[in-house]
């Protein structure tokens, strides 16, 4: 179905520049990472934004922002639809606001429409979907799932040592509600840019999410023995020279590592750390973390095994140790077979050109798929790029992203014409 | 020549225990970093022991610490016994320390003797030999001699961005005196440990170092582009992935680049830095350091343009860039053929078992050796460890290399029996 809701594009677009502004940098980007100023700014805004079109504010214990929109049936459970407002250091304007601010625009349009639906709807910002500051990510939605406990979330430091919790309270965005009443939803729907180039190579103007990844975070420690850099090659146990390989095998793992279809996985380096790291003294311990994702979850087993093994390769060649520590893991997730077809259905009375296909990236609604039906809509990005200044989209991928979303939902909530 | 001085090799090895103590690890090594708290409280334990055997102190205006004990005739040139006080991060209990604290026994069996020399000696503690906190190393004998101006030395910043100055100030460690004084010393003699094996695994008592090898630093910066952990292999341009082969190639340049005789060069990676350093974004830009040593000059300038030649390799492979500019180089510096005969003739008068050696490890020694006839003495270590708290050597090694250094120093000065 597509409804006839006067939803704006326009209006979408002239959102995602004003909120881009808060904490807005000079490359274009923006910087709104989670409990800072800027944070709460853009929470004052997208506040002011729905109470303007008749929604009922409820801020939880965690800080994630639930509007609602009473349906003529009290009975039936909510349809949600959510993403985030924060960003990476170095953000681009559409990662996470694109979902928030389409979901906005929905209610909009039903709010001018003077429309009903049966379900009551939910429009959600959940804190710290990035983790860029407080690590893990995507902890509003997790700890809402029960994935993780509210206090260990509460308790999260940040690299300069402020705590969460307090970080909550003294931006004033800590609420009464509990978290947990968001698992009761009858459906939660996700907006979000793709964050890979797949849909712009192939030309399409949305993609429709029916899985994520399976995905395993290891932590690998090298250790060998400090020598300085004048002593003679031979003798050396140089933690580096033994980690620089192990490395590159990240890559080489991702890329022969294959699916039964032939899909290839990823893998990822992101941080390094070097002891004692003076110019002339060859480290005696090396640090790396390891991102590996895959489509299959047989494969991705097999790309850890890999790891480890290369890892005792490298630790007996060179007579150092090297640990490959399991992480953080997360396994393939399926979305509801119900509202893919429903975003199906919506792309194509729309005559939008979609393709179906997994999510390689974590987002809040693939912790949310663990407890309830769930969706997610691709909007493609230029160049694949995200977290990044330089993230863009075009007004058209906005608006039929935004489309297929408020269909969508709305086929879920059952609208009643206005 | 051998004197009859009452030197005490168990009152060194006291002084040396006592001396480690400041900034003392758990592991058993020294944290005595320049300009710290506690590089301030072992430059006052050392005053207080120069003091007491009757020197006098000229501190000047980069901190290096000069004592002096007048000889006989005012009008020639002192000869002076120096090295450093300061340690790495996890340094050991002798690198440095063994040379200023042999010149101290020397000082004070020349006291307790009553004896007297022909030329003025001075002891010398420099700063900042090691270059962990503030690069490069050995600026205060660089900067006395001419190296380095004042000025850049004093406008160092260390990682934190705490300032050199500022800090040599602060630990109320800068003098008056001008450093280039030291210009006009006769000679200059260094006691150090090897920091290789050597001597270790040759069963020799000392070493006699003839020549210091070349050495070539560099700084490498790979810049790519960020990608999110999740966005598909192939359109990646990782710079930890395009860092990773370059940092292996390290090694494999210094193992495969022969001087004539066959001999292998040195490479090491000490210092790597990732941005941004997040677990699931694939790095923009990777900097590392890279050291190379060789005996042969010819051999070390073809390592530099093989790094070179690579970089450029990697780069256009991968799409990054790499780029890597010469950061310092020291050239080979030959040692003062007088003062190694001395050294030679001190050897054969005790009986010890030397070898005449080069050092591939810089020492405020090789500075001097560009402006005043210069001498080092190498004392075994064990296993060739150093800049690490399991750095060892026996008290027999350090009296045996305190001998030669008193001798030859004496030899050079003009001693007068007591």
């Amino acid at each position: 179905m597509s409804t006839n809701l006067p939803l704006s594009g326009a209006r979408l677009w002239d959102s995602l520049m004003e909120m881009a502004k808060i904490g807005g940098t000079p490359k274009g980007g923006s910087n709104r990472q989670t409990l800072t100023d800027v944070d709460a700014e853009g929470r004052a805004l997208f506040r002011k934004w729905g109470e303007a079109c008749g929604l009922t504010l409820s801020v939880d214990r965690l800080g994630n922002m639930v509007f609602r929109r009473e349906g003529r049936d009290p009975t039936r459970a909510p349809i949600a639809i959510g993403s985030h407002l924060d960003t990476q250091p170095t953000g681009g304007k559409f990662d996470g606001v694109l979902g928030v601010l389409a979901g906005l625009e929905v209610m909009r349009a039903l709010h001018e429409a003077g429309a009903e639906t049966e379900a009551p709807l939910l429009l959600i910002n959940w804190t710290n979907e990035e983790g860029a500051r407080f690590a893990p990510p995507m902890m509003g939605s997790g700890a809402a799932m029960g994935i993780f406990t509210e206090a260990e979330v509460l308790a999260k430091r940040d690299a300069a040592g402020a705590v969460f919790g307090e970080e909550l309270k003294r931006i004033g965005w800590q609420g009464s509600a509990d978290p947990a009443e968001l698992q009761k939803v009858g459906a939660y729907l996700e907006l979000h840019i793709e964050q890979g180039k797949l849909l712009e190579d192939a030309g399409l103007d949305v993609g429709i999410v029916t899985h994520a990844l399976a995905q395993s975070w290891f932590e690998v420690v090298v250790e060998g023995e400090e020598a300085h850099g004048g002593s003679p090659m031979a003798g050396r146990r140089d933690a580096m020279m033994a980690a620089a390989p192990l490395i590159a095998a990240v890559e080489e793992i991702a890329l022969t590592t294959l699916a039964p279809n032939g899909e290839k996985g990823r893998g990822t380096v992101g941080v390094v750390e070097v002891y004692p790291a003076s110019r002339n003294v060859a480290p005696s311990r090396v640090f790396f973390s390891v991102d590996f994702r895959h489509s299959d979850p047989e494969a991705l087993a097999r790309m850890g095994e890999a790891l480890t093994a290369r890892a005792a390769e490298i630790s007996a060649a060179r007579k150092v140790t090297a640990t490959v520590t399991p992480f953080w893991h997360s396994p393939l997730t399926p979305f509801d077979a119900g509202l893919v077809a429903h975003a199906r259905n919506a792309a194509v009375a729309r005559g939008l050109k979609y393709q179906e296909m997994p999510t390689a990236i974590g987002h809040d609604a693939v912790y949310m798929a663990r407890k309830v039906p769930t969706v997610m809509v691709f909007c493609p990005c230029h160049g694949g790029l995200s977290h990044n200044e330089a993230e863009s989209i075009t007004p058209e991928w906005a608006t039929a992203g935004m489309q297929v979303l408020a269909d969508a939902a709305l086929a879920a909530a059952g609208l009643v014409k206005p």
